[in-house]
């Protein structure tokens, strides 16, 4: 999920970013009324993120492109699969190339790791979310990706929900002190999460109210008695140390969602081309 | 290199992303005037890229917190270096954290796999050059991360220099015209590259002019081939499949610049962290 | 609550709004040199808000101002009461001043007016919240007007939950699909909320898992019951026809929040002035 | 009168401010294909401003939908009119409603007030007009909204003429050296006007060459007194202590304008909805 | 008269404009801890207008320097004063060089040539004034510029005044519909000048109540005539063909003001350097 | 060579500098649905620069308006050449002018300007180029400008190309040191340029590898020295003291460009008007 008309002005950036004063190239090799027809495609196995955006750097870069977008967010395409294709001004192709391809490249990186963690754990109910580990200025958009991938987002921003650590914790002299300030104050549809560290926690935090709890780098043992306590009452949010060879276990936990920034901020990059048609 | 004063508009950008209408956890536990001291350590050795940004993050985001930097753009650390400590109001220091973090992990990340990269081919005159694959709005500060790692920027954007391909050559009939069109035409301290294919395209780049050539997804052989033929007029510079494991024998063939994405759109993610001091 | 970053790029785009090419008549009628002393203050009795907003739009726009802040945000003033002094050089505090109290007079508006149906609920467990009707543009500090006058926020924009409503509960096909469909997307820590016209509607929305279920222009008995079938499982929301002489009775069927634009939409002005000290 | 191609810069952060990361439910709830055909019509009677604003909210953010206004600023309605059908894709026209709302409503609130002060002085050539005491923001089409109500806007902003007072007064040493050191470096377009306490203010002033005079807080004897005096030669504009119950006594004096911050910091909201159609 | 405030994000622009990625020969020539003294100073004789943005610009881009600013604006200088100095990081004074001498030799370029046009009609009582032929972006300081060389604004913006011209009395049926009609509509601090190419619509335009006549291109004689004829009772700006030959002629047929873009739009550049003091 | 979608950001600020709150003028005197034809004709002969902007800015500011442009940009027109012609609704037309007309008015100054000096030089293989004294605000456009009127870019910012001038080879103990340091560092596509003022620094600079060499304020037997001494190994740049009566005889000793900033800070005004078709 993100806003088309939002991410508009993030393209606008994106575009000026990369031709600063014009694109010296595009501007003394082609003529401005040569014209040229291109298809971008993918140069490797993927799931899909991005696409629509991609499509519309071009269309706002030049608005008398045509693109056709042949596939959609989400979908899971093989090597040379045929993403969108797009015919108009050679110019505005050339000069906005590099600009769509980095972000669904980036983009499609991040959904087809997504799909490989989550893939490990469909067999259980967990779920696969994020954190806010992202790439300054790509939140949004990181986000839509792993949701592409079929994670879930943990909240989008530091107004999004509220978060007790540590440290709030003795600050405020305890778990339900804590959570007891919170509700005072926070609006009515943000829920709050509890870090918790030890089994005595979950307990604590379960009696104060906490919408969600998180279980940070507990061992699979322990996130299972703490299922077990728990019994539904509130999600468990498994996080530390998820990697592909440790989160089936962590999954068969029980646990309601495991959180990972792996999928944000070391997708390797997945292969997108554009060529002439 | 890059321009503080311009980076402090990004910074703007990315702090308003991640707080929105407020930092709700920081502004219902913490009071006022909490004052706290934290210190950003390195979680694993790596190469550091961006920690004057991460600084610039907390002071901007709140004048009165106080940022020691400890180590400087370049600097190879040990696990368990600290970077910079902070100390002033503890909610400025918590609202700021993440976005100082991200764009420090993202930058050192760069720096850090650069590095690797360039360890390989220190033994050559070989330069490792980044591309413009980088991440939309983050392209000064990667290119930046890419020299903290002993790398040398490509061109900035699309008004640093030309690149002729083949669908320019094709367009202007020829190698010798294409290039000779551009320097008609180009801003007078900017270069012209011509993309070759085969060893022909190299003697026709070179007597048409080009000032530097790229040899695109050549063998080693012709590459080989290529720096005897051009004798240090202008420099050559290798793309296409480079890889750890082929670096090496790509850079004793004698170019000038090797070229690579993987720097920028591939870097594992490093880890930095910020602890109570 | 609010994030003063954030607020100081709104107190620039108010200062240009008001200021355009420059201030006529400060800069024909004062020199530069002359100097300054003047206090806010108080013509009626009143809940403050935006006192520190206030006293940034002076800091921001003359940096040499000295502004000595008298009162805090929810503070209740009589008639007379000096909110904040400032001095120096006098272009600058008069150039200010109606964007300082166009800003403090709007918000004290609202506290003020919250705080009188605040004051009419406060021996109920009641909350009075706000909506989304608010000022264009001011969302962020409207809200935090609200809190001042002893209310607490509804959702703070469209990212910040979910409402369903009864087309959203047509689409899908009842309220269990739609609470449903919400759950397997949304962000972990946002809450769902149901809007209900009926009891039925109740039962049905808190077996579907919503998190807050709105009363929607219920009577008081309907509501009565309601809080009796839903017996602090979920927080109930009375919305519709909220008015002073009606609250009272809303509160006390034990309605856990009320929610009315009243105090964002129809706040009568209070009254604060710029006197020379 | 405003801009449209000022306002469209406005309405942008109006839609992000609401929007933020995304319409969450919105983009839960409804499938991007749907459509949907909604009226907005007025709950009440009043005055309209801003129609065309909330049309340009819609078509904005949504440019597919099509937006039929059925009435135009300045239009007296009835309750129960319709202002305009919006039909096209629903996410586009759910998303855009409250803004759209938000800003219709403000606005023809003020008209509405502006309106019925305007209604006590039509037997008299007295006009309404005006302050700077608008809402940080929004400025340029409160004072639209108040034309629409039969009024007319006092300075626009600090650029748009000069007000001389009394401490301007005192450092000039006079109100005849005031106006004189005006006049030397006024823009040749822009009136000077100078606010009188007392009658021999008034000569002064008049003598002095002020364009307007402001009778601030003067006795209706006074005033009839200040309209001879001036015998036309200058308009003059009674302002302080204006109240429906007082504006009528004050326009038979036979003042030219009556100015009012009323009608901008105190109208009571007015009911528009968005119903589907 | 100019607003600083409004101008610190003009210079922001503009320094970006320079910089783009970043000052390359500064970043590679100058170790960022090496300073310099540089004294910027007139290598001609001017008129000094923007010395105070120049200084602007070097602590705005680096605020380590110290700047010492030794004329002001309006000030006429010889060749060789010094206009300001600044000490501190030699990068952040080599980057900001070319900016800070742009704005200030375009300035005073424009307050130079105002002045000789001044000194031409210094001798009567007619002020030189600007119009709105002024270059994009820069109206504000260009205007103020005026000034410093002596001469007076005319209207600042489109919203600062109405100015009628031979379309609108043909659509409005004759000046006095169409002064009427604006005096309807206006803000009550603005003017309307009435442009007139022959005596007769000298005379209507009076009786319709203009505030100030232009004189458009019209002989000396008739605007001797036009002085007679309205005896001082508005101000009359005499507009075409005004050149520094015409001038002094125009000025003593008695007319108030006298327009020409020639001072925007053709003034010769003035020299300004900066130099390692 | 200008990017369209960059330079309508810029159009969008020009607009607004220009009508601040509106156009009281058009919306006084105008009736909205008012259609007016009118042709923008060149009063004087001239070579076109900026057409295409012009007419941008019609249609940004009213997308209805129908823009049909007769010349393009470096086409070289009479006195009296219809440049383009615009119809549609009359406000739109009217609001635009000042700012359409201004725009093509400075660039075309510059471009016609240029083409002066050009004309001087055609006989020979020199290049005229231009500097970075250009207007803040207008770089981009006024280098276009210079390529309208047949001279070349010099570098278009402080990011593309480095300048190495006196203090820095005095930093750097000589030009050797100074182009090494340079060249480990830049992007491999930006050049080097050195500024001699003495024929031994034009060997010195030779044998470092600058690029581009500049001979600052040589003398003409100085600069056929050079360019003999260099022999086309790289271009030669004659800067200083250049006027329409010397430029010739220095491009007769053979340099490759010639540098001077006249084109862009003293270009007399060229006249175009608007007038009704």
């Amino acid at each position: 999920m993100y806003d088309s008309f939002a991410v508009e002005r993030l393209i606008d950036l994106w575009l000026l970013e990369d031709i600063g004063y014009c694109d010296l190239t595009a501007q003394t090799m082609i003529e401005p009324e040569e014209v040229g027809a291109f298809a971008m495609n993918a140069r490797q196995p993927m799931t899909i993120a991005g696409i629509e955006i991609a499509a519309a750097v071009f269309r706002r870069y030049e608005p008398r492109l045509a693109v056709d977008v042949k596939v959609k967010d989400g979908d899971v395409v093989e090597k040379g699969a045929i993403l969108l294709t797009v015919t108009g001004p050679a110019r505005g192709i050339l000069t906005g190339e590099r600009t769509a391809l980095n972000i669904v490249q980036h983009m499609s990186a991040i959904a087809t790791e997504t799909a490989r963690y989550v893939a490990m754990i469909s067999h259980t109910k967990a779920r696969l979310i994020d954190t806010r580990k992202t790439t300054p200025g790509l939140r949004m958009i990181e986000k839509h990706a792993v949701t592409c991938g079929g994670g879930l987002n943990h909240r989008l921003g530091l107004d999004n929900g509220v978060m007790i650590k540590d440290n709030h914790i003795a600050v405020c002299g305890g778990i339900a002190p804590a959570v007891g300030r919170a509700k005072t104050k926070l609006p009515t549809l943000t829920k709050i999460e509890v870090e918790c560290d030890r089994l005595e926690q979950v307990s604590e935090a379960l009696a104060a109210g906490a919408d969600v709890i998180m279980l940070d780098n507990m061992s699979c043992e322990d996130m299972t008695r703490a299922v077990a306590m728990v019994a539904g009452r509130v999600p468990l949010e498994a996080s530390g140390g998820i990697r592909l060879d440790t989160i089936k276990a962590i999954a068969e936990t029980g646990v309601d969602y495991i959180s990972t920034s792996k999928i944000t901020q070391a997708a390797p990059a997945v292969d997108i081309g554009l060529d002439e048609a």
